[in-house]
C-alpha cells in the first residue's frame, strides 16, 4: 500500500510562500521514492480530510491539531518546518506519533543575526536610534567586541551558531544548556541553573532556548538584575522566556544598555504595546533568522533524508523529545 | 637648544577626554627623550602663546590655524590626532611645515563598524527601526551576506579594514582608489572614475574616502542612481562627499533599501534637519569609529615613534600629501 504523505502550509506563516506546491512536488518526485501518494495544501479547510488518510504530516506554520487519535488514526510522524514546536506539544500528540523539527536549518542566518545584534549593542545602535527619534546628536563610543563576554543560554543549533560567529570576533563566549555539554567555541559551559553565576560577568546575553515549562519566564526581573550595568540583551528563542516588561523597565531606567528582540511576548506585537516605544530597544518581528532564499530547500532536503530513514525503519534525525519539550 | 613640543586639545572634540595632560606627560616622559620641552593645553586661549615657540604641534580636534607663518615662525611639523585633515589644509599650512595624521589608528573600530553597518543593512534593520516607530509589525527577511557584493570607495586604512572584515564573512569585495593598487581582500579594484562601472553591481556601497576637491560631492544623485534597487549605503568618510538630500530622496521613494551614516553633511546635525526622520536611515553621530579605550594610546605611540624619526632626521610616517589632500 502506498505511503500517504501530506504537506499542510499555513498561509499566515512567514515561510508559506517558499513551501509552495511546485517545490513540494519537485522534492516528492526526486526524494520520496516509489509508492508514495503526496498531497499539499495551503488551505486550512483541507486539513481534516488530509488527516483522515495521512501517515506522514509535513507542517509549515501552525495548524489545529487537537483530537488527533480520532482525526488522524493512521498518523505516525509529524515533521515541522520550524525549530520551535511548543504549540504542537501543547496540542498533545499521541504517544505513538514521532515529532521532528527543523532545528539546524537556521544556522547560517542565526550566526549572522546574532553577530549583527551583538555588534549593534556594542556600538550603541539602539541608543542612537532612540536619540535619532528625538533629533538628538548624542555621540557614544566604546571598545570593540574583542575580549568582551557574551553569555548564550541554549547551546543547540542556534546557540552554537551564535557562539561560533562571536568567538570568531575574539569574544569570550560563556554558554549554558541543560546538559552542560562542552562546545569548541565556548570557554565556560554551565548547566541548568548555573547560568545565574555567569550573568554578572556577561557584557551581552543571548537567549537561544526553546520554550518549555522549564524555560517559561526563566529570564525574569531577578535574572536581569544579575547582569552588569549597561549589559545588552538579545532574544532569538521565544518571547515567553523573557519578562519583556522587566526588560523594558530596565531599559527605561538605564540599568541595561540596550536590547534586540526577534522573539516577542505576543506576535504580532499589538500596535498599542509599550514595547514599540521602549528606549534603546530594537525589534525585528520574528524574521531575523529566516532566509527565504535557502530555508525551504535546506529544510526539505533534511525532511526527505528523514523520509528515507523512515521507510527503511531507521532512526530519524531532529527528533523532538516530548518529555523535555525540545 | 631644547625642542619645543606642544599639544593643543580642543575640548569640543570627542577625543578630548582621552588626550588629557597626565597621559601626554607620561608619554613625553617615556617617549620623547632628552632635550624636549613639552606643554599641553585644552584651553583655546593658550594657542597663540604656544604657537610663538612651538616647533612640533600635536593637535586633538580643530584649532584656528590661520596666518601661521606670522604666528608660528618656528613651526616645522603639525601632527593631527584625526585621520581627516581637510580643515587643516583649508587653513593653509606653510609649505615648509610637514603634516601628519592618524590614519590607521581607527582600524579595529573601522572594521567592526563597517561589518555592523553592512549586517544591519543586509538584515533590514533601518527599515525595521522605521516600522517600529510606526508600531508596525512588518517582517522582512533575506539571505546572508555571503556571496553578496560590497563596493568600497577609498581603500586606505579605513577601506582596507572594512574589506578584510567583510571578505571574512564571504562577501565579494570590490574596491576603488586613486591608484587602483591591489588589496588581498578585494576581488576587483578600479581607479579614479572606474567605480561608476562597479556601482550597478554593488549590493552595498561603503564610502571611506577622504574629503578633497576631487571627492567633494562625488557621490551625487547620478552616482546613487547607478546602484541597483534596494542597495544599501554606508558613509564613514566625510559628509560632504555624499549628497545626503539625494540619498534621502531615494530612501523616501524606496529605490534604495537603507543607509547608515557616521559622517553627516553638517556636524552636529541641526535638530531641524530632515535627515533625522528619513525612513530607513540610521545615523551614528560621528562616533562609530572612535574607541575611547584604545585610541589615544595607539595614536600617541605612533606620534612618539614619529618624533624619534623627526629628531633623527628620518622620514616621518603618516605624512599627508598637501597636493593630493590626504
Ligand atoms: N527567532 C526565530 O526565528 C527562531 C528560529 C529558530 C528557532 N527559534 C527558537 O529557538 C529555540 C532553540 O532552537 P535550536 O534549534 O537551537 O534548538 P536545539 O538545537 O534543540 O537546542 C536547544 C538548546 O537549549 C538547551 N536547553 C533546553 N532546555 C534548557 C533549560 N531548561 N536550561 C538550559 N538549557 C536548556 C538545550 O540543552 P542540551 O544541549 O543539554 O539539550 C540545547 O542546548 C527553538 O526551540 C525555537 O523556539 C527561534
Ligand atoms: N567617521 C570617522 O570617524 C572617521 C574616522 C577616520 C577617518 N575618517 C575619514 O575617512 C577618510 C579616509 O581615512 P583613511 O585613514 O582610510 O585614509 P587613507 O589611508 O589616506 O586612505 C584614503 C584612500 O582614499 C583613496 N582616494 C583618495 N582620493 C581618491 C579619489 N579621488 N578617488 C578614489 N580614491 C581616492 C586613496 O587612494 P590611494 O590608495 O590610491 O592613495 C586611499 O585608498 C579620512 O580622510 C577621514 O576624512 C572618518
Amino acid at each position: 500500500m502506498a505511503l500517504r504523505l501530506h504537506a499542510q502550509v499555513n498561509p499566515a506563516s512567514l515561510q508559506a510562500a517558499e513551501f509552495d506546491a511546485a517545490r513540494w512536488q519537485r522534492w516528492v518526485a526526486e526524494g520520496a521514492g516509489a509508492g508514495v501518494i503526496a498531497t499539499h495544501s495551503a488551505d486550512p479547510s483541507d486539513l481534516d480530510a488530509a488527516l483522515a488518510e495521512t501517515e506522514v504530516l509535513f507542517l509549515v506554520g501552525s495548524a489545529p491539531l487537537h483530537d488527533l487519535p480520532r482525526r488522524a488514526p493512521r498518523l505516525r510522524w509529524v515533521s515541522s518546518s520550524s525549530a520551535g514546536v511548543e504549540w504542537l506539544l501543547k496540542a498533545g500528540l499521541p504517544p505513538a506519533v514521532t515529532l521532528t523539527n527543523a532545528s539546524g536549518t537556521h544556522i547560517p542566518k542565526a550566526a549572522e543575526y546574532s553577530l549583527a545584534a551583538v555588534l549593534m549593542l556594542n556600538n550603541f545602535i539602539p541608543a542612537m536610534v532612540t536619540a535619532q527619534r528625538a533629533h538628538r546628536w548624542a555621540p557614544r563610543s566604546g571598545g570593540t567586541v574583542a575580549g568582551k563576554r557574551v553569555l548564550i543560554l541554549g547551546m543547540g543549533a542556534l546557540g552554537g551558531a551564535a557562539a561560533d560567529a562571536l568567538a570568531a570576533q575574539g569574544m569570550v563566549v560563556l554558554g549554558n544548556s541543560r546538559s552542560g555539554r562542552p562546545h569548541p567555541s565556548v570557554m565556560e559551559m554551565s548547566r541548568g541553573d548555573g547560568f545565574r553565576s555567569q550573568l554578572p560577568r556577561a557584557d551581552f546575553l543571548i537567549i537561544a532556548l526553546p520554550l518549555t515549562p522549564d524555560t517559561h519566564g526563566l529570564i525574569d526581573r531577578a535574572a536581569l538584575d544579575l547582569l552588569p550595568p549597561q549589559a545588552g540583551v538579545v532574544n532569538i528563542g521565544r518571547g515567553e522566556i523573557l519578562d519583556a516588561d522587566a526588560l523594558a523597565a530596565k531599559l527605561r531606567d538605564g540599568t541595561l544598555g540596550g536590547a534586540v528582540l526577534d522573539a516577542l511576548p505576543q506576535e504580532p506585537l499589538p500596535a498599542d504595546s509599550p514595547l514599540w516605544d521602549t528606549p534603546n530597544l530594537i525589534i525585528t518581528p520574528h524574521c531575523g533568522l529566516y532566509d527565504p532564499t535557502a530555508y525551504a530547500e535546506r529544510c526539505l532536503r533534511a525532511f526527505f533524508a528523514n523520509l528515507s530513514r523512515f521507510r527503511a525503519g531507521e532512526a530519524l534525525h531532529q527528533v523532538v523529545c516530548l518529555d523535555r519539550g525540545y
